[in-house]
């Protein structure tokens, strides 16, 4: 890979970004807001005037940005792909719905592009710590060439199918849990608060029995907090949990506990807490319940 | 403790009468059920032909068994209390609800006897292996009096609170976790299925990352098997998740996960599956979205 345009320079993409530069990778990176940009030059990596002058000649375009349409639109209206070297590779690592993916990829295909769909795990924590979980899928040839890349952003790339959409079913899947699990440590601690047990002793005791999740243990503690640090918004919940009920509809399959937890962060956010850490989904059940937040 | 009497020696409650036996204890361990009462016999224990002679002059009672309502029938129509030793500890182990062990406890400390509320949980594996967590809620002079009971039975033994019915509280917020977990697992892996891809490789990518749960880990293996081996039944969580929704009745509070999880686990004891694994509540997902299970 002689040149990789990093299109989306977010908490996530910068840090990605970054990453690629630190292993040696020539990187040429391009997002809206200046100060994503600035990020990125600070770390050594090259910075482009636009999307498409980031992927002029590239052998990879990696895309970090906000949903698949934004993907499309940087691909085809602003020429991102067009400028790019013959047969180069697209790199969608940003969570979006299959079906979208599925036909995102056949587009850039037509075109005798390669197209790699490869959601991360792991949040900016993992994106900073080159620690991300990459799902990826795409055909082998096209995988093996990114996949240097990969390597240099996540500790398990994982090669989950052969056809670009398989990836975003397998993140689907992931979210599905993460938003449920988070909702579901929201229900438990704020039913501690109202039988007035101490909340943070409970969730000492349940992260080493059958009742623990990740979430618990990690979102558990900023759940007890009034306005605790921001790792990752409600509003990306509302996002995620959106695209697996997408997936659902487009498949065919009621998904309950999904359904019933994206209202609940469609609860917080529509309460104007949208922007708050997502342990603050604990807020739709102080709504519910008319509860006050324990004191801590 | 120079006798104790054990009382309901199910699944769970005849390991732990003998690890008590095994640890040096003078166990009279009675049941209705002649099988288990063979299998404290075999492993060492003393054997009652009814709750009043098991608990004749015991120091402590020891109560493992289906529900409150058995647990006050057996103290108080069967005479199990009145025989024992002044100032007896009473310890209720089985999970019930908070304000129905508050009741009880009130009852059986009028009389002058001793209450220990000391829920488990960790199933028949944590019962054989004396690796149970004990949450355990009591005046701190009963708790210590029974406390080197507790720790022959599990690995983990918290005192969670000084009033009976706190330990259930713990107890009972577990078993909401537990239950909306195995809930999601099901709903996530049927997802997989109806989408097309690996379940088996979903669960592996899962295990490690932010989707983990210690129920995905443990169920969803046996979620993939079309009759796996019964460790704990869908009837169990029908009857805890029911446990956690009169809780959460009792203290006004709106718990729509957990009460969406217990219809599904309904519905699976409805179709005429109560007996079979817990895992298996997702039949109810097959049953919703018309699919065979995947062929593993």
């Amino acid at each position: 890979m002689k040149k990789i345009g990093f299109i989306g320079l977010g908490a996530m993409g910068r840090q990605m970004a970054r990453n690629l530069v630190q292993r040696g990778f020539n990187v040429h990176g391009f997002d809206l807001n200046p100060a994503a940009v600035d990020y990125l030059k600070q770390a050594g990596g090259a910075v482009a005037a636009s999307a498409a002058k980031a992927t002029t000649d590239a052998d990879a375009i990696v895309l970090m940005v906000v949903n698949a349409a934004q993907a499309e639109s940087i691909l085809f209206d602003d020429g991102a792909l067009a400028t790019a070297s013959e047969g180069a590779v697209v790199c969608l690592m940003a969570t979006c719905p299959p079906k979208t993916v599925e036909k995102l990829s056949a587009r850039v295909q037509a075109l005798r592009y390669r197209f790699v769909d490869a959601p991360v795990s792991g949040g900016t924590v993992g994106a900073e710590a080159a620690s991300l979980t990459i799902m990826a899928a795409g055909e082998i040839g096209a995988f093996a060439a990114v996949h240097p890349l990969l390597e240099a952003m996540g500790s398990r790339v994982m090669h989950v199918g052969d056809k670009p959409g398989q990836g975003a079913v397998v993140k689907t899947i992931n979210q599905l849990l993460c938003g449920v699990h988070i909702a579901a440590a929201a229900e438990a601690l704020a039913f501690a608060e109202k039988m007035g047990v101490d909340a943070a002793g409970v969730l000492g005791i349940m992260q080493d029995t059958a009742a623990a999740s990740w979430m618990l243990r990690n979102r558990g503690p900023r759940m007890l907090q009034a306005e605790p640090e921001v790792t990752s918004a409600v509003d990306i919940f509302v996002k995620d949990l959106g695209i697996v009920l997408e997936a659902g509809r487009e498949s065919c399959a009621a998904l309950p506990l999904a359904a019933l937890s994206h209202q609940l962060f469609l609860s917080v956010s529509g309460r104007g807490d949208g922007a708050a850490d997502d342990s603050q989904v604990i807020r739709a059940y102080h709504a519910l319940n008319g509860q006050q937040p324990q004191a801590s």
